[in-house]
């Protein structure tokens, strides 16, 4: 293509609205344009790299087995309600009425959808596994829409649902998957880090997320660096193993000490003059129906994503004082062990909040097992109490893992090596999800004996545009773009130096035999400035660039620079393929 | 593919939903699936099946000069209301509000969208002219979706708008898009007629539809038999010409006659025992700041179109009695043009309706131009006037085509022969624009002078998903759906008649052969009868069917079965290609 029939629609001046590399040079060499917050237009180079990397993304589905239909984007309440998330799915999902006052949610995932169109046409187990995927418009209302492409309102992602009769089947098909998302991310020259994660509210016992390394990530990953254990998963997800175990610690006395003002565990060690690490901290979370209280080492942040995989998984949120109140009675900052009327047994309370019944209970991290010499709240105002004693104190049968994992923690596998740290963004992520949605929806098929079970699922999802946006964060440099072959809209970028309409022709008969050839090339005929031409080449960001200058007009040969190295040589008109 | 990689989702029964063939077809083969009442999610085959029209679209527009990009389908309220539609479009556009409050619509259309995409990038006429167009999905909400694919409320659409410095540039495009629009319909195997059209609420100066002409269609068009003259237009759009013109009459006395409760045009002629073409019939309209008074011949029906182009274009509905009585005097029925307080020239009302002020004028239609003898309401209830005089009780400068015209009518063109009336589905639809949009929405660019120019544009159209449906109800026959090649999801299907597993063996290596030599093939591998599977084979509608029965595993010959005619032939496998 010339530049006279797709035309450059590159900017002069670095946009504002980008704090990021990869957006600034999508919207700077024009590939993409902001239309409101969280809403971009593809222009057309960014169509071009979208549809490349939309067909590697179908041809490796397609290969490994998965089979393509296209669903409406809005879907009824009623598929929602049906699964219970239309009530969970809260403000990010975008919803509206029709004329008639039915309600619809403009997708954010298919789940539901998938599932209910699946239990229309399942009968029989001789119909499974079956891997259906689409490539469609999703939607997602976030708060705060940045970075471009990597966290935007409308954006295309491709999704995949498996239906199967065993774990071993939906366990082919996910490494199957597995293998697709590796051959897909490499084919788009893009470096991912697998690791485990957590499966958030799509239920579910295992996932995996495909994260691409950048400062500019949303996710902490923790990676062993012992590469015989090659431990890696996202922070939410790791277990926690303290490089130095907690010292178990002497019986003593229980004493309650006035700590007046001092409410956070940082306030009342300094006050003590204790270490943290001999606190007992405890949070209280809420959600529709229970009231939570944690206890973890005063050293330690809790993980929210870890109480809430704990939860009924509904809108987890930090208690309100008076829900405080009502479980401890003692204020915020004076919660303790000592004095509650449940150990880890589960009673009812009365949310101060929505006066709605409540299940309260109280997890204990498993890192607080057996140990003596704590300190917590006294579940009173003012105090605390020293001296507390597993055993006598508080007690627990079953111990769970509540605290975010850190870098520097002692990874959970080889439990040898510390955690290394680093940010990502997640590009593609797999999912066991059971039989959350396949159960809630009604879904059964007929198994060999003509008994009905419910299928077990799987999901994989992969954000396109995200897709996109990450290569070129992960492969610019300072003058712009630099696209891996694969993705790239044209393979050259041909810039003539012509003085006359002589060579002026030359060049045109050049283009005119590479096109012929079938190679792909964009030529650059606008009337501007070799400067302007070299420049936008580089923003551009095609692999190689043809500059057909005087030793072309002279001797026939032209000047091929590689856009990543800069390298360059000479070559034939005939040897460009 | 092989059944057991992608499978039929065949119905054994035909659906209640379907009404139409095409849509009880596509719904009975496995090609889409209703949602919810408008929305379809495309089964495999049906996502070939679009994705092959989506080629032709994309390769036909490319070749005519198009370049793609890709627009969000939420478009924010400002842009309509900067091109006034927000207003305008009424319950058909579905709107919503995102979590901030801010109000969005789901696109109907892109002309606010893609103008504002251009303002910001067109400066010179240089980059003129230029034309933009996207593949993506519209919503429109419909009040009785139906028929699947031809009326429902979410479906992909090719639009595509382009502008220009010049008409004459404008015209090059719009001829260049008639072009490409006729290929693109060719390719996909259907045929379309060409017709002149109503611009609507779009604005412009011309346009025209391809349409498939079907029993089912909501569009009735009007063709001239006479193919010197080739006339064909949307009945909405077309000029009425009477076949047998309306005499002058005799000028006479005017006389008063009382009516009681004779209202219509029947009734009044039936009790007068007059004929109905020496009538006038008055028919009167409201928008929100128009009450628009009509006269035409009394034996014809108005034609609201052609009154809402002489309208300020925003909704225009019948007027209520109370208007009736506001602008004329007299009850429903009795209105006429004697006594009014204007003629053609325009006056203020006060609409009983909303309160507010709003142009009254009146509308003549040409055929009442000089005519004597005329009868009429008498602007009193209960009275009729007759002998009515042109130039004496009635009387205008500028004469409106306000009259529908209809099948026996006279062609417009060449006055000689009488229209026919076939019903269609528009398909396709190309306009003229104009500069509604870039005037209102500010696109300017410098002219060759330096001087800003307001560009004209043009738009175009085509319904992906109604074109899929269209070319079934063109192409099937009572046993199932007859696919043309070009769109079809394979070229073969081919039934196996193994008997034993050394045949069936037999017939694998042949399906793997013809895979191998990339020969477009599903392989219907299904334990089922063969009855069966020719019964799905037709009703999939594949244009060959491979055979491999006895004379395959005997002699190593397969039957060819052609699709649309049933005619058999024998081939060797080498020459299946």
């Amino acid at each position: 293509m010339k530049a006279s029939q797709l035309p450059l629609f590159t900017l002069k001046e670095d946009p504002r609205e980008a704090q990021v590399d990869s957006h600034r040079l999508l919207l700077r060499a024009g590939y993409i344009r902001r239309q409101a917050s969280g809403f971009y237009t593809f222009l057309p180079f960014g169509y071009l790299v979208y549809r490349k990397i939309e067909q590697i993304v179908r041809e490796e589905m397609d290969a490994h087995g998965a089979v393509e239909v296209h669903l409406p984007v809005l879907t009824p309440a009623e598929l929602w309600r049906e699964s219970g998330r239309w009530d969970i799915m809260g403000e990010e999902m975008m919803r509206l009425k029709d004329r008639h006052g039915h309600e619809f949610a403009l997708g954010p995932t298919h789940e539901e959808a998938m599932t209910a169109l699946a239990r229309e046409f399942l009968q029989s187990y001789k119909q499974l596994p079956i891997n259906l995927y689409q490539i469609g418009t999703k939607y997602r209302d976030e708060i705060r829409p940045r970075y471009g492409l990597i966290r935007c309102r409308e954006f295309v992602m491709k999704d995949a649902y498996s239906f199967h009769l065993t774990e071993e089947s939906l366990h082919e098909t996910y490494e199957l998957m597995r293998r697709a998302y590796r051959r897909i991310f490499e084919r788009c020259g893009l470096e991912t880090i697998a690791v485990e994660a957590d499966t958030g509210n799509m239920g579910g016992s295992a996932s995996e997320e495909f994260i691409v390394a950048s400062s500019i990530g949303e996710e902490t990953l923790l990676l062993c660096p012992n590469t015989d254990c090659g431990f890696r998963a996202n922070q939410e997800k790791t277990t926690f193993v303290p490089l130095i175990p907690y010292e178990v610690g002497q019986r003593e006395e229980r004493a309650k000490i006035p700590t007046p003002n001092q409410k956070t565990v940082e306030e009342v060690a300094a006050f003590l003059k204790k270490d943290r690490r001999s606190f007992m901290k405890a949070v209280v979370y809420e959600t529709e129906d229970e009231i939570i209280l944690c206890f973890i080492p005063g050293d330690r942040e809790i993980s929210e994503t870890k109480v809430k995989n704990l939860s009924s998984g509904k809108s987890l949120r930090l208690a309100s004082e008076e829900a405080i109140w009502a479980l401890c009675g003692a204020p915020p900052g004076y919660v303790g062990p000592v004095g509650l009327r449940f150990g880890d047994r589960e009673s009812m309370v009365i949310s101060p909040n929505d006066q709605k019944k409540k299940i309260a209970k109280v997890l204990f991290d498993e890192n607080l097992r057996g140990r003596h010499g704590l300190i917590s709240g006294a579940n009173e105002g003012g105090y605390h109490y020293v001296g507390l004693s597993y055993g006598r104190d508080f007690h627990f049968d079953k111990g769970y893992d509540l605290v975010e994992a850190q870098e520097h923690d002692l990874c959970p596998r080889c439990r040898t090596s510390k955690l290394k740290a680093t940010r990502g963004i997640e590009v593609g992520h797999i999912f066991k999800l059971g039989r959350k949605y396949s159960e809630a929806m009604g879904l059964r098929v007929l198994d060999e004996k003509g008994l009905p079970v419910v299928p077990t699922m799987g999901c994989y999802g992969i954000g396109l545009g995200r897709t996109m946006q990450t290569i070129v964060e992960q492969n610019h440099d300072e003058r712009g773009i630099v696209w891996p072959e694969s993705v790239s809209p044209f393979r050259y970028y041909l810039i003539s130096l012509a003085k006359n309409s002589e060579e002026e022709q030359k060049v045109l008969s050049l283009y005119q035999m590479l096109q012929k050839r079938g190679v792909s090339c964009y030529f650059d005929d606008r009337q501007e400035r070799a400067g302007v031409k070299f420049h936008d080449a580089d923003l551009t960001g095609f692999p190689y660039q043809i500059i057909a200058g005087r030793s072309f007009f002279e001797k026939g040969e032209l000047e091929i620079k590689v856009r990543k190295t800069g390298e360059k040589k000479m070559a034939l008109p005939e040897e460009i393929y």
